[in-house]
């Protein structure tokens, strides 16, 4: 069950819209309309989203690979600019976009057709390394997961948000291959229901036990002693270890740190973004009022009333335990502490 | 747009499951056919389910009142079983039922037809009663809320969770009638909606400002400073001043402790159980999976997974500022200030 296919020339997006009721992939030949699935929420999690612009920017290659080099290399900042422009919030979208374009962009003077091919190879060498990277995080974040352990996640940090594995169901699918047992608690995360729709789904395919409830409800839960700990994926990462996910993660954070709950992140190095200092400056997308108003096409809301729907919220790093990435654990995250990781990995910090 | 409507002999419960798209009115002329209405939720909200449920006690009595003394306390003693069987958690209801109960107790040895008259001029009185008190409460917590403030409620207090005007949202009206302007934002309140379908409805109708979001949002919104004070309703406050109320209203508090946000319950002395020393005594009911599994019938979980959906949590009496009553305004409630504070009123404690 693959989130994204990929044939030379075609990308194959699992339209994660209409799941857990049909499994149906949106077939898209060019960077335009992976740029719509993008847009439209056909793919979503910042890691499926980043690995889906790459293929985006391998099919641009291919649209324009029988021209001259300067309108193929001017054809392929249109797709960068065009695709980095569908959301704002996840970084791994800016770069998946600028890795492909750094690649081109060294391949300067030879023919376009070949730039093309090592596009191609280059988009499913992204996708390869983000499993890799997953199972990595699942490694380091298995030793934290106590057996027994009751888990509150939010949203959908999957194999469905990622190219498979997932970040921080990774951790949790990592736990159960070591052989602890595990209950998943899973926030359902309106408006958009990738809690009850993604998360709830793939478990269960995965026969991990797994209760959704209303997001409203993880507090009460707290309080009565049933969640142990809390993973959550990101969007994006500032420096100083602040942390832009899906809405309401915040609010879970605040909850987990008034009820001493540990309260981990699982993300990848293309999740942060060491170029800005906090997550003041994360731009959070906000989105259309029907998310909010309606649902499958029917009024919840009375007609007239304002919404308000942000996408994205930012969870301070004080809140956050630990983050954990595929070079290992970042406990208590600030940033002398994330940029010492990363210069220690050997990555740009 | 009353709730509630009563003909001699016949309630009218406002559809509130239908709100906003459609008003209709559920016809009951019977004990029985009301106690549905309040399981099935037709009518919600606390103080409503007492006042129907008075009404429920004056059907029965009207049913019972061509037979002989003993038969007719036999039917009214099942009624009261009956309804008071219907939900747990409210103790509105309790109260309105034993309330019918001891009138028509004063009345032995007067003839059946002559107490079902009495009986039907009580729960007329228990309703009248409740828009006087919902008024009073307005008047007193008008006092607490400042021009332009941004008010976060959740779920619905108002005129559809009373007879009319609101406990909550009373106080929103009343400060709005003294010239305040305000802007409410309303929790959407999963699973069954009421922010979204039923608050954001009735203060658009009066033309009070109302932006709906998503349960998960309000703690974004307060890290933000777009929130200025948080009020709520309540369905059993015990005597040490712990409230239960709808599902997720404990997390507000706790997200509008972490970011020193007043906190306000406003409820009648009818939603006082002073028989209880503390809200763990509070029964909690848990409502249909389906709540949350499904939406107008529609799949949005997948098959087979679990959910846990109890309808109400407990907020301990230290995440809440001020108690708003029809007798004033108890604050940092605790038995003793609770306690105190109604034998001064002049009621039991």
């Amino acid at each position: 069950m693959d989130p994204i296919r990929f044939e030379y020339g075609v990308v194959f997006l699992l339209d994660q819209r209409l799941l857990p009721v049909e499994v149906k992939y949106m077939e898209c030949k060019s960077w335009q309309e992976v740029a719509a699935g993008i847009r439209d929420m056909v793919v979503r999690g910042a890691p499926a989203i980043g690995a889906s612009a790459a293929f985006g920017m391998a099919l641009a290659a291919k649209q324009w690979s029988s021209v001259d080099s300067e309108r193929f290399f001017a054809g392929l900042e249109e797709a960068a600019k065009g695709l980095k422009a569908t959301r704002p919030t996840a970084v791994n979208l800016a770069w998946a976009v600028e890795r492909m374009l750094n690649v081109a962009r060294t391949q300067r003077g030879v023919a376009p057709r070949e730039i093309a091919d090592i596009l191609d190879a280059e988009a499913r060498r992204i996708a390869q390394e983000d499993i890799a990277v997953n199972k990595k995080i699942g490694d380091f974040g298995a030793g934290l997961i106590n057996d027994k352990a009751r888990i509150l996640t939010h949203c959908n940090a999957g194999a469905l948000a990622t190219v498979g594995y997932g970040t921080a169901l990774g951790v949790i699918r990592r736990a159960v291959a070591h052989g602890k047992e595990v209950h998943v608690f899973a926030d359902e995360t309106r408006p958009y229901l990738q809690g009850a729709r993604l998360t709830a789904w793939e478990l269960h395919r995965d026969e991990i036990p797994v209760t959704v409830i209303a997001d409203n409800m993880a507090g009460f839960l707290m309080k009565q002693g049933k969640i142990d700990v809390v993973i959550v994926g990101a969007d994006r990462i500032a420096a100083n270890g602040d942390v832009a996910n899906k809405i309401g993660t915040y609010s879970v954070a605040v909850l987990a740190a008034a009820h001493n709950i540990p309260f981990y992140v699982a993300a990848p190095y293309s999740t942060f973004d060491l170029a800005i200092k906090s997550g003041e400056q994360i731009p959070i997308e906000e989105r259309c009022e029907t998310e909010i108003t309606h649902f499958a096409g029917r009024r919840i809301a009375p007609e007239g009333i304002g919404c308000y729907n942000p996408s994205f919220d930012v969870t301070p790093a004080n809140l956050i335990t630990a983050i954990i990435t595929e070079f290992g654990v970042i406990e208590k995250p600030d940033e002398e502490r994330v940029r010492q990781f990363f210069a220690e990995a050997g990555h740009e910090a």
